[in-house]
């Protein structure tokens, strides 16, 4: 007596390798049967039927089934439901914080230029009514939030304007402009929340990285290598120029200067660095960030600050 | 005695033309008087000095007076204030309902861009989670609103889903994700707003436009003449193929066809047009909407309904 598991059942043959007795998954079994195959693990239906048949070992692998038996063909219907459950379910598990934090500061960055295009059109529309505001306030998310909090009387006072060359419009005109407005500071705290979020959840996924690198520029790294794990087998050099393949590939068609850095230019590290020594920074930087994703990667311990102390040291 | 009055102030003239006494007029009261010497009506100060000095007829022109006059040079500076105070006054009463009408329409177009970009990425984002919703679910708005309203679950049995292939993320996941819907679907309630109180304006402002154009197409029509001045001023075959600038460029530098029809093919009356006749129905539609103009702007009655019978029966 033989007994055979496979995704779709547990099925049980004779010496002669006759089919004498099968159970059949139903969808809601495949999966966790699935599991407990991969992990080499009995299943139920096979304690069940070994129970039954007093089969005392089973002494045949699967593949030797699979080379001898063609019973299988009759099932070929039951194999592919099986298999649409199994992948449906391996690609609902293929998502991780890896996907979470490209999609998170991907939305970040769409909210970036989102706002930008609300708050342009709401200058101009509230510069109808009081345009000398819109060159005194250059911060659009200041702009939304005073005309918000403050009207154009309490302002043409803060401002110390004598008087406004904007048209006196009615409540109802005004209105739509500071709702427009408010929509616009909602998406300001929106991006806060999301950065908040994709802090979280880099604290715990990539905290040497998150640490080194902070959270904007770790979170973007990642998108631009598509995962941690490739992030973290890139050379330093590479992560030095990423998001800067557009001055790359000049440089490679047209021989003009490489890049001195991409993404990372964001970081203070580099944005603080004397114009001499910006590159020099770029490379020391992207040199640790490189370090700080493989330990992150590979769950090593948490070592950035002592790493980021020796790299502000040599700078000093 | 003379007497003579400009922007600056009052002042008394002897026959010898030399100054007897002056008033100058403080900031505030420059517009005042300023609309007042434009009506050639008396000023105050006027009637306070004929009286003092028994003047009875003025009988000198301004212009006179600033031929033979020298004495102004010694008050450029009152002349400066005066005619900032007066341009800026100018300034803020030169905004009209076209202004609103072009910000508020251009507000619904920006709208429209940037809750495609949000929502684009919702898709993408929240498909991580329910990817099967994407494809059933074509409306932006829709999908926006549907995940607020209802859970995955919810949905997967509305949808009739047996096994989704999304992952199953945190409700701190999730939570990020509607959070972006709701921003979305707040934006598309403000366009509904804006919509509402563009059409407010414009039964007032263009009633006849209005009513045969409808507000988005009539509101666009002014934004890209500049103002329902210049749309009444257009011959009717600019306003076939205004919005499609960049077709009829095409014809002249190319000898591509010519477009038939910009702005106004988004009106039912086009749209709806058999393929063969929609050239026609253009025509025929920018001719009324031309006299629709033209009634609007030279304050005519109100004959839209009439018109558009007499258009719509033509095209039965």
């Amino acid at each position: 007596m033989y007994l055979y598991s496979c995704i779709i059942g547990t099925f049980v043959f004779n010496e002669h390798l006759k089919l004498k007795e099968k159970i059949l998954f139903n969808d809601k079994e495949i999966i966790q049967n699935y599991l407990l195959l991969e992990q080499n693990k009995e299943l139920k239906t096979e304690k069940k039927l070994k129970e039954r048949y007093r089969i005392e070992v089973i002494d045949i692998t699967h593949k030797k089934f699979l080379n001898v038996l063609d019973f299988l063909k009759d099932y070929s219907e039951n194999f592919y439901k099986a298999n649409i459950i199994i992948t449906k379910y391996k690609i609902s598990t293929s998502v991780n914080e890896d996907n979470l934090i490209i999609q998170t500061i991907d939305n970040i960055s769409e909210i970036d230029k989102v706002t930008n295009i609300l708050v342009k059109r709401l200058r101009e529309w509230y510069s109808l009514y009081f345009p000398e505001l819109d060159r005194k306030i250059e911060n659009n998310k200041d702009y939304a939030q005073l005309i918000i909090k403050k009207d154009k009387d309490s302002l043409t006072k803060d401002l110390k304007i004598k008087f406004s060359m904007g048209a006196s419009l009615r409540k109802e005109d005004v209105s739509q402009i500071i709702e427009l407005a408010k929509h616009a500071n909602s998406l300001y705290l929106l991006r806060e929340k999301n950065e908040k979020y994709l802090e979280s959840i880099m604290q715990k996924y990539c905290k040497n990285l998150n640490f080194l690198a902070g959270t904007l520029v770790s979170a973007k790294l990642i998108a631009q290598a598509g995962s941690l794990k490739k992030l973290s087998l890139f050379p330093a050099s590479t992560i030095q120029v990423l998001g800067a393949e557009k001055a790359l590939f000049r440089h490679i068609t047209t021989g003009a200067r490489t890049p001195k850095y991409g993404i990372i230019m964001q970081h203070p590290f580099v944005q603080n660095a004397r114009k001499e020594i910006k590159g020099k920074a770029a490379r020391t930087l992207a040199d640790k960030i490189s370090i700080a994703a493989k330990l992150d990667y590979f769950k090593g311990d948490f070592k950035a600050p002592s790493i980021k102390k020796e790299m502000e040291q040599k700078f000093k």
